[in-house]
């Protein structure tokens, strides 16, 4: 990967008083000293300098605005490539012409995240830290804001670090018992360590593993999947629910957005609502399975929201039973809707079981969706409880989720095989899965083009 | 006016990659180090410093973000006073933290535009170059930038310093036919020495002033009056303008915008459209005071459309004809509406005069409309050509052409009394009365805190 050449974006948003262009890379301070009134070639790192940028394209009056130009020498720079930040006025204008006077002299328009990516590349973070700046970025609460930058500071990587540091002891253990078992028929390595070790990596990697439903609610909203059949009034509830005195969210980046639906905050708690659509009443054989197809949709959904009519059953999927709803499965709330077509004490309101779990409601006139809303936003607090008290990491990324949940089936191969007395060898191979997997998280290994490119396209111009 | 308590406030816009916050006053530095992971207090000016701010009202984990910390001590800073500016990144949340941290240590949030004011105070710049900053923030082409970037440079503040100068000699020079007049009773002044130079300061003071015409069309948009009988079709007319593929531009800081009806960009060029709201038909009379109302709002007009429709009068105003239509009065666009209700070979438009002349358009069915677009387009040319070729200032801020159409009016009696002959001691009280509107400009005099308040108010705050 050769990043020698120069890049430049503006690293600050449209407007404002001030602007910031970023220029980096190994002529970064030659290219900007080109267009700036000084020869900054000699200037020490970490030192500003006034002055005025020129139009090199421009004869006579070409000034295009004053201002301050910092310089940073490799290696002690956000990069860790030489480089400069010019704050200049904050006009869009001014902007696009020292950007086109930064180009002409030799530097290119950075891509999303070329920055950071660079940063990584030349070992100042690791992909963990790096995919932390733009959640740092993004985040707009405590909760979220302590995640990132404690992951960008490095508090994830140096857990993966300790976890790696265990399985390659674990390896060792094994790999120790394998030279001697070639010799001697014999098991060199105390099993009761060996298991005790891997049930610790086990606990471990399947604690980070299920902080992600905690992480995910927190950063892309409490996924809400609304299941019921067709007509009993999902969109109108919808629209109920987002019409009332609270903002559509558009422009928040779900790590699942492709399944969006509505992004809303109520009570200052972020809910993702899933696009259940898909279910088509042809025949009661395609309904099902478009409320199956609906169900494997909602998977990740953290709330459900069961939806039917008066006189109508609840979609019959397995609901858990509140005993059975233990950590990691979806909580039920059971909603009738259309209360306003009923007679207030007509007699199928008295006469269902589990009344008092069930929310009557009325989308049309507003009924009930006050007592609807309380029971999202406890449901939610119970599913975010796990941030509280505890300095844990927390995993926001699926990313990582998706590495971590391998690791963890590796490892729990592992611990089968151990359980199983399988000999050695055969242990390894997943052991070295499993320090593959967490590897991927902070790109401790070769990362390919691909993954980079899947990490930094989603980051802003400028970072 | 006392400026020692520190101000801070987020320079950047909302949102990007890197926020810059903005601290400055005398303790601008102390207060920046309490929140700072480094000690700055004895670093030296035009220096960067990589760190982490904390908050100070929190135990325990308490880092807000990592950040680059510019210290610029005093005079040399952008207000003249002790300055750090804080580069983090560019999350609300994160900006919000500092800030609180910031006024938690000392600081106090600034108001719009309390940084340049400072500047001004400190006399870092002179009035007109501070509202030069604004103007350069807002510049959205070559033009206006130009203007603005010249004027914040000082180029206006030159002019206006020479103007001066020429005024003094020429008060000077009526002060010694005083002296010597109290004496001796000869004029001692060579009146045409006099003569030649107040024609020449008459001759710059009104270029100047009509130089506006043409800053305020570039600046806020050409404007343009539709005077019409009621129900001949203006509001039709405005959107059948707007909705032809083009934007609605509705944050551009107008000088006049209280009069703003909408603003419409036609080929580059930007037209506001002043409101000629007001006419009531409920008699002749009250009909006609109406459209005089609506005349002197269209005073400021460039470009005055008339409106009417087949077989009614056009609105009867006093209309120059097209060899009176010199430089500084309106544009006149005559414009027959609702030209579908005719049948096209109707006898009317053979026997109007001027048919040459008059556009006949159909709001309703868009025929026409681009014929007046072109008209539109090029009547702006003809007001615009004044920026063509030449490096003159054009004036662009309505305080500064208030100032110098009384300083112009000042000039014109000085101008009078020498050609009527008057003494001395009655010319010197208009040259002086000219003096003190020239130095309004640059604030030269000691200004007023309304002044002031006025100036600054419509800045951003961080600027």
């Amino acid at each position: 990967m050769i990043t020698s050449d120069t890049i430049c974006a503006q690293a600050t948003a449209q407007g404002g008083a001030i602007s910031v262009i970023r220029v980096s890379g190994q002529n970064a301070i030659e290219i900007t000293s080109r267009i700036f009134s000084k020869d900054i070639t000699k200037a020490k790192g970490y030192t500003l300098h006034y002055g005025h940028i020129t139009d090199p394209q421009q004869e006579g009056a070409n000034i295009i605005d004053d201002v301050l130009v910092s310089v940073f020498r490799s290696p002690h720079s956000y990069t860790g490539e030489d480089s400069t930040e010019i704050s200049c006025h904050g006009s869009r204008f001014i902007v696009q012409k020292i950007l086109e006077a930064l180009i002409f002299s030799g530097a290119r328009l950075a891509t999303p995240g070329e920055f950071t990516k660079r940063a990584f590349i030349a070992g100042k973070m690791d992909l963990s830290q790096a995919e932390a700046v733009a959640d740092l970025i993004a985040s707009s609460n405590e909760a979220t804001h302590r995640m990132a930058l404690s992951q960008m500071r490095g508090g994830f990587s140096k857990e993966l670090s300790e976890l790696r540091d265990q399985l390659l002891q674990l390896t060792s253990l094994l790999e120790l018992e394998l030279d001697f078992s070639d010799h001697e028929d014999v098991e060199f390595a105390d099993r009761h360590q060996l298991n005790t070790l891997s049930e610790t990596l086990f606990l471990h990697i399947k604690r980070l593993t299920e902080s992600f439903r905690t992480g995910n609610a927190l950063k892309a909203g409490v996924p809400v999947a609304i299941i019921g059949a067709p007509n009993v009034g999902k969109s109108t509830l919808m629209n109920a629910l987002v019409h009332e005195e609270r903002a559509i969210v558009s422009d928040i980046q779900g790590t699942t957005r492709d399944l969006i639906e509505d992004i809303i905050q109520i009570q200052g708690i972020t809910f993702r609502f899933i696009d259940t659509a898909g279910i088509r009443k042809t025949s009661d054989r395609i309904e099902q399975m478009g409320i199956e197809r609906s169900l494997k949709a909602a998977k990740q959904a953290d709330i459900i929201i069961l939806l039917t009519e008066p006189n109508k059953n609840f979609p019959d999927i397995a609901i858990p039973s509140v005993s059975e709803q233990q950590e990691g499965l979806p909580i039920i709330l059971r909603v009738i809707n259309k209360s306003d077509l009923v007679i207030p004490d007509s007699s199928y309101l008295y006469h269902r079981k589990n009344t008092n779990q069930d929310l009557h409601i009325s989308s049309r006139t507003g009924a009930g969706l006050p007592l609807l809303e309380k029971a999202l936003v406890s449901a939610a607090h119970q599913i975010l409880s796990h941030i509280d008290g505890n300095d844990n990491t927390i995993v926001t990324n699926i990313r990582h989720y998706e590495a971590l949940h391998h690791a963890l089936e590796a490892i729990t191969r592992v611990q089968q095989a151990l359980s199983d007395g399988l000999p050695g060898d055969l242990i390894a191979e997943d052991l070295r899965q499993c320090l593959h997997h967490l590897a991927e998280i902070t790109g401790g290994e070769i990362t390919s083009d691909e993954v980079l490119g899947n990490i930094f396209k989603n980051f802003c111009i400028g970072k």
